[in-house]
């Protein structure tokens, strides 16, 4: 291909980003290339700047500009309520479904034998710490309803049994403005567990 | 929501992208920011520098870090062989199937009332200068086969008229690996109306 080196190494640095493909990833280089000025630079800069701005907080493992986090040092935020998520997106969905008025605990993944995660890969020794200090009274595991995170939940709470906190998951069942007949066997058998009399 | 200046403009920019909704630019994002001195600085440079070096060629309207770009400049190819295209992306396209050995004139658009594109937004002039100063002897015309493509084809041809170079079209029909049963009619009347004898 007669395609400069830039160009070509643009694309496939953008192809390695989750969701764009090959194909997207050239879309995206020449929306890029066309607005150099208007939109590559900026994007550049502002990127340069997360890098080195944005860092893991101590506490919970979010990510932000400052640590502690600004959710951390919230002072109108419940610091007795934990919730446990895997990822920082999933603490972004918490967020932006505006549900959890408690803070957060990042574990940056699950237990997973496949993909090489044991126990000492994932961030729990700050929620020790925080339980340790006392002030918390809840952990609720926000885990996904997946083999792994049943597994984390398991083992999080066998962890956590001794420390007196009261420890809670999140419900399972049919999704708000979901039809019965997409839903997967699983998803089905959970809700009707978790059904309750009206 | 309680993230990070940083990180909402990020995941704003980003999902501006053509392929990238919200929902992909918070997991690119996301990723990127995992990795910031593996990844995000490496692109944030590379934009930076793609930015300030990727120029408009001036005799094709393709982008490159050279102006004439090396396809204008191989002199391995045939400059007596002018394939107009519409956009950058259909140049590379054309250049990945490796199938034109001639050079190309990037209109960057096509005609279109509704675009408000006229004839004074695409870049023929340097085409019509290279045929002027001599040694063209065919333009293929491969815009897209859209109503805005035949009418810049159309318009392109009578512009063409006086000049005695040939003008052609690529070829319409069945693509190569394609069903018909999916194709629409208008792909399957222009492939049998360029049926040809076996």
């Amino acid at each position: 291909m007669m395609i400069s080196n830039d160009i070509e190494q643009l694309i496939s640095m953008l192809s390695r980003l989750p969701g764009l493909g090959p194909r997207s990833a050239r879309r995206a280089a020449l929306s890029l290339l066309r607005q150099p000025e208007a939109r590559m630079l900026p994007l550049a800069h502002l990127m340069e700047r997360a890098a080195t701005s944005v860092r893991t907080c101590s506490l919970c493992g979010n990510l932000d500009t400052i640590d502690p986090c600004h959710i951390c040092t919230d002072s109108t935020r419940d610091g007795g309520l934990v919730c446990v998520v895997e990822t920082v997106g999933d603490l972004w969905a918490l967020e932006r479904a505006g549900v959890h008025r408690g803070v957060y605990q990042v574990l940056g993944g699950t237990l997973s034998a496949l993909a090489g995660l044991g126990p000492e890969d994932l961030n729990v020794s700050s929620l020790l710490d925080r339980i340790a200090e006392g002030g918390v009274r809840e952990v609720i595991l926000a885990l996904g309803a997946t083999v792994e995170g049943a597994t984390t939940a398991h083992w999080l709470q066998e962890k956590l049994a001794s420390t007196g906190v009261v420890v809670s998951r999140v419900g399972h069942g049919v999704p708000m403005g979901g039809a019965l007949d997409v839903l997967d066997d699983g998803t089905l058998a959970a809700a009707l567990i978790a059904r309750r009399a009206l």
